[in-house]
């Protein structure tokens, strides 16, 4: 049997076909247009499934179940997206929508980070581990939790939010309300702020010429200049991968994956990012008596990370 | 059938004999003398064992498996206690000197904080709850989860050491050679720190008639003085519950369990300390749309909770 996976992103919603062996073997793609009713979204949604099993020359009677990877909190039980803010979602019954549109019964829903390591899980990286956990450093810090091979999402579907656990008490305002975050020290939104403003305190840093303007800073502007051998953009990554480090090893200690993958637009950074991480955390974890160690892994699905593991969405 | 649980300790080693009903028929203690050599100590983990099911009126034979709680950290797959540096436990096989030594088969051996996790999930204050987490604020801050009803340990069973995951970035040294970890600032030992530090500031406050000497001072003398109307003693509880709440938050974004339960030494001081850790909580955790939250409760088993999950072990 056949299972689709859909990511419903802020910019583009994308469906895929998925067969037994984890391959994507039929896609289709449309812009979100986050800004319409949800119903709107959801006929889309409807009809990128369909295009999607068009495109892999089947119909949807060969497919067994959709699953949803959706930004926000989503009540797992009821199949209710309970909120998104950046998809302006209030209590959008998605189940109950996609069941009317497509007919199929078993209809799966979850938060997209969850996916993206239910994915990297499954299909990935941590193909046949049972306890992995998924990182991804991008606008911030996203995280999925699977132990057992099942994800972690509490009592409440609202678990993983590692991202949104303090490593800096009193520290920076976070997003959340909280102050002091790992994701305001750790993603590359972060990582840019920091560049920024190492920046304004030395005019002399090539950041300046690697970025252009202050406005361009990204991601990769301090990497870049430290590997020209810039000293105020090497004291930026450094005291990033610290912070790094101190969260990565919060999660070491507390949960000891078999292993722990980064993703996202700082986890391009590849080894560069990935070898001293090794490093700092090998000498801070807990665990030093044990044998086995928490690997610490690039993620390798990417985007496609999340259409898997929503496909792979069960009760 | 019945079932021992044994809570190995650095003061004494306590058997007990457990019935269906999770119910204590039969206990036994001794003083563990940990400076003896290994195999003494388990010659008297046996000797307990089996007096602990004479005073239940039973033989060995009525006996379906012995667990055993043991601080530091254990492979539960070999049954071998890696190390404990206050039994100066170093591979330890356990499973195979408890199996000569009694005869039984079905021998588990877990983390002493793991035990007591599962001892209040199985039948303390989360019976029938399938996620938990059980803090302990003593000499460390000892931790416990579980997930799915079954305790979280990790790939090498080193997981859930939560007390060792850093709140306060650079902040005060941590025994384990972290700086800043949540055990640093939450435990009765950091209580005790922090009144000894605000008494040295202020030889008027009320800790110093409470505490006779500071070498008196203990984790109660703060609470004490704060309810007696003493302002330094206040803003040092204030503090430390605000540490606190900063912690068990990470926590409960990280894993929303059903229930946190709180106990140990601090957990004494019940709803003077968790009305306002509640209160904390609900103003930062980052579930603010879940229907359903995470609620914080006293431990209810206090030392049995370790002896009971013991006893409720299994691969």
């Amino acid at each position: 049997m056949y299972r689709i996976g859909v990511d419903l992103g802020g910019t583009n919603i994308v469906s895929a076909v998925i067969d037994e062996g984890y391959n994507i073997i039929g896609k289709a793609r449309v812009a979100t247009n986050a800004d319409r009713p949800a119903k709107a979204i959801f006929e889309d949604i409807a009809k990128t499934a369909f295009d999607a099993v068009k495109a892999a020359d089947l119909t949807m009677d060969d497919v067994e179940s959709i699953g949803i990877g959706t930004p926000g909190s989503v009540n797992k039980e009821s199949g209710v997206i309970e909120y998104a803010n950046n998809l302006n979602f209030d209590k959008v019954p998605a189940r109950e929508m996609l069941n009317a549109l497509t007919g199929k019964d078993k209809i799966y829903i979850d938060n997209d980070a969850n996916c993206a390591a239910l994915g990297e899980a499954v299909a990935g990286v941590g193909k046949g581990v049972r306890d992995l956990i998924a990182i991804t450093l991008g606008t911030g810090v996203g995280a999925g939790i699977v132990v057992g091979g099942k994800l972690l999402t509490g009592c409440n579907y609202a678990g993983a939010e590692l991202g949104h656990t303090v490593i800096v008490y009193d520290g920076e305002p976070c997003t959340c309300g909280r102050k002091g975050c790992w994701e305001a020290y750790s993603s590359a939104t972060a990582l840019i702020a920091q560049s920024k403003r190492a920046m304004l305190a030395d005019p002399y840093t090539k950041m300046w010429d690697i970025a252009g303007t202050i406005d361009n800073v990204g991601g990769r502007t301090s990497f870049d200049a430290m590997r020209q051998g810039d000293p105020t953009a090497t004291a930026v990554v450094k005291k990033y991968m610290s912070y790094l480090a101190c969260g990565v090893t919060n999660l070491v200690n507390a949960f000891q994956p078999e292993i722990l993958c980064i993703g996202g637009g700082i986890g391009n950074e590849g080894e560069f990012l990935l070898k001293p991480l090794r490093r700092l955390v090998a000498a801070q974890r807990y665990s030093i008596h044990a044998e086995k160690q928490t690997q610490i892994l690039p993620a390798k699905l990417g985007n496609d990370a999340g259409i898997i593991g929503a496909a792979m969405l069960d009760e």
